[in-house]
């Protein structure tokens, strides 16, 4: 993996572009009855042509063995070492719901819990009360407009069941908070504790805010208490603008990919597409104003873990057949992959290694490929390697970097 | 990649010949009538027989994106960590004219420019000179015999037009000086300023020089300046004696090559050689002198950099016909590769993985191979890897390694 100080230093001014489309989940495991996994049973004539033209490989996004969750897979794509760079959970749960978190904030992840009279923990997710109630018992906090000190704000989201998240913005805020859940009932939640002197106010703030947010929903039940986890701090990461020099937009329809993808620095482009082929309408329109994109399908995921092979086979079918639109706009670098494997037998994410198609009409090496699919990935011309390499590929077939050395 | 340290407690006797013969520039990409890259259309018979009897691979020099020069390039081959270890411009360009650069020296770039009456530069390359009244200024500033303090010797040699080299030999000298150049005209030439304590005796040194030297062009036209840049210090690289235990020759037509080679302890072998045959003849003299042999060969670069996929090829089969009498020598191992890719279509060096044949009659694990070809690299049994793994496989394959630990 080269690093960000390398890629920097070797930029190179072009008006290329480069789209990236992450088909969520892409990686599968050969079912029984014709030894073919989703993708390679998937009919999809315009990714097969893109594999003769291009090249293949696969990659790991965290290291082999490593079952990635969608926060590392994605920073991976993007080029950040996962082990290195990390999205605290605070953070992600915000991101995930949508919230535009800023630098100035750190995050937390809420629990709605029953208290008995002595203010001891009944039940840490309070009865597991409905998204509904959540979202109730959020506007009355709002509602209640508490107020802290040095000038920080304080943002309260529902999220789903008994969970909502905290956001407070402010100036040098901390994120190294313990936890206030105790991880048992028939004691109170603790306090929250700052790891260390930065994040004692902080702390403070939270602990007042905790106080007096506790207090509006005292007479409730059974949501009459709250724990906070994940304390987290906008993690600060390198922009891709900085890196790269590239100005990026995100054209995602679930709001975690736009926030991660707004984390690195990318544009989360605002629209109303509910579905691939409408996704690269939008990329069409802004198109000219970019020279990224990163275009997320959630669904062939989804349907991985629903079980459902013939249902995620049907999402690349249908990623395919919007291909011939994308492939109008003469991107001069279309990488084709996933963030992870999630194979429909397991239901889950996997370690498995992620199949990737690369295609630059100039300067792709044609590795002799006639599909795309796992193991054509295996045997491909771009061999096996870290995800954080496939940043650096597609700035050298976009011909942005120069050479290294004389 | 195994560090140095791993590699020299591991070393054992033994008297095994290891070639290196290096194809300058050798990967390149598939033009369209026939989707072969030069090396895959080149009729090459011994290449092919050895890629059937041996295994292939392929390695990115630098690391998988970074297009890569040909200093860094040829570290790594050697083993060398290209982002580690770093050949300054100066010491670079010296031993590309062939100068011999010691471990005392530092070596600059130097333009002549023009200056006018006020000593401000008016052309930064002195109306790009010829070679010829360059060679012919850099003598007359020899003859001046410049003597400086501290026993510090000075080398002037021309290189180009209105480039050549300065080198300072005495001891401890340092290289961390800012060049003299102001990258604009209108001012004077800067002073040679130190970046560290260390290296401000050099850098009075070099103003001293640059003093005098001036004085000795002042009345010249238009060449009546000059500005340095690029002041490097030989890098004082392992060696590689010290590291692998191996006497090492070179055997290189163009001195830059032979000069890289000789900053990593290799005996670089003066001859008459005009190609690749003469070259191996060469070798065969001295065959029992040395354990490992890098053949250099410059004309697949120059020809890929022509943009002359015919010719490129050609110099594949000159080098393909030659084979025979080196393996009359039988080597012990013998490697084929490049030190970065050279497409004849980009006519430039670029970042594609480079092709890389292992041949080891005792040793090798022959992979399925038919042919020596970017593609079949790709699948070959030795993976992708980092240029840096080629050293200690030829030091285990030359049975020189011992096992590490019990």
């Amino acid at each position: 993996m080269a690093d960000f100080a390398l890629i920097q230093s070797l930029l190179q001014p072009a008006e290329t572009k480069i789209v990236l489309l992450v088909l969520d989940g892409l990686g599968g495991l050969p079912r029984a009855e014709d030894d073919k996994t989703e993708l390679e049973a998937a009919h999809k004539p315009n990714m097969d042509r893109l594999a003769r033209e291009g090249c293949l490989g696969q990659h790991y996004p965290v290291a082999p063995g490593i079952t990635s969750g969608s926060g590392p897979g994605h920073l991976a794509l993007f080029g950040y070492d996962p082990l290195r760079y990390e999205i605290g959970r605070g953070v992600l749960e915000a991101v995930g719901i949508g919230f535009p978190v800023t630098e100035r904030d750190v995050c937390a992840r809420g629990n709605f819990c029953t208290l008995d009279s002595h203010g001891n923990i009944v039940d840490r997710r309070a009865g597991r009360i409905s998204t509904e109630e959540c979202t109730r018992l959020v506007h009355k906090i709002n509602q209640a407009n508490i107020q802290l000190d040095n000038g920080v704000e304080v943002f309260v989201e529902p999220v789903q069941d008994y969970r909502f998240v905290v956001v407070m913005r402010g100036d040098n805020l901390s994120g190294e908070i313990a936890e206030t859940d105790p991880q048992r009932t028939g004691v109170p939640p603790l306090p929250a504790l700052a790891q260390n002197p930065e994040s004692q106010i902080t702390a403070r703030l939270f602990n007042r805010w905790i106080e007096k947010a506790s207090a509006v929903i005292r007479d409730e039940y059974p949501a009459n208490g709250l724990i906070l986890r994940g304390f987290a701090k906008e993690p600060g990461l390198p922009k891709f603008r900085a890196i790269y020099g590239l100005r990026a937009a995100a054209i995602a329809i679930y709001p975690m990919y736009r926030g991660v993808a707004s984390l690195v620095g990318m544009d989360r482009i605002e629209h109303q597409a509910r579905n691939v082929q409408e996704q690269i309408e939008v990329l069409a329109q802004i198109w000219r104003q970019y020279d990224f994109f990163f275009v997320h399908v959630k669904y062939t995921d989804s349907r991985g873990e629903d079980g459902n092979f013939e249902a995620k086979q049907a999402v690349i079918e249908e990623v395919d057949a919007a291909l011939p639109l994308l492939l109008e706009l003469k991107p001069d670098v279309l990488i084709i992959t996933g963030d992870h494997s999630t194979p429909s037998q397991l239901r889950s994410h996997s370690w498995h290694p992620v199949p990737l198609l690369l295609w630059a009409p100039a300067t792709a090496r044609r590795d002799g490929s006639t599909h795309f699919g796992e193991r054509a990935c295996a045997r491909g011309g771009l061999g096996t390697f870290a995800a954080t390499t496939i940043m650096p590929l597609a700035l050298a077939h976009a011909q942005r970097l120069a050479k290294f050395g004389a």
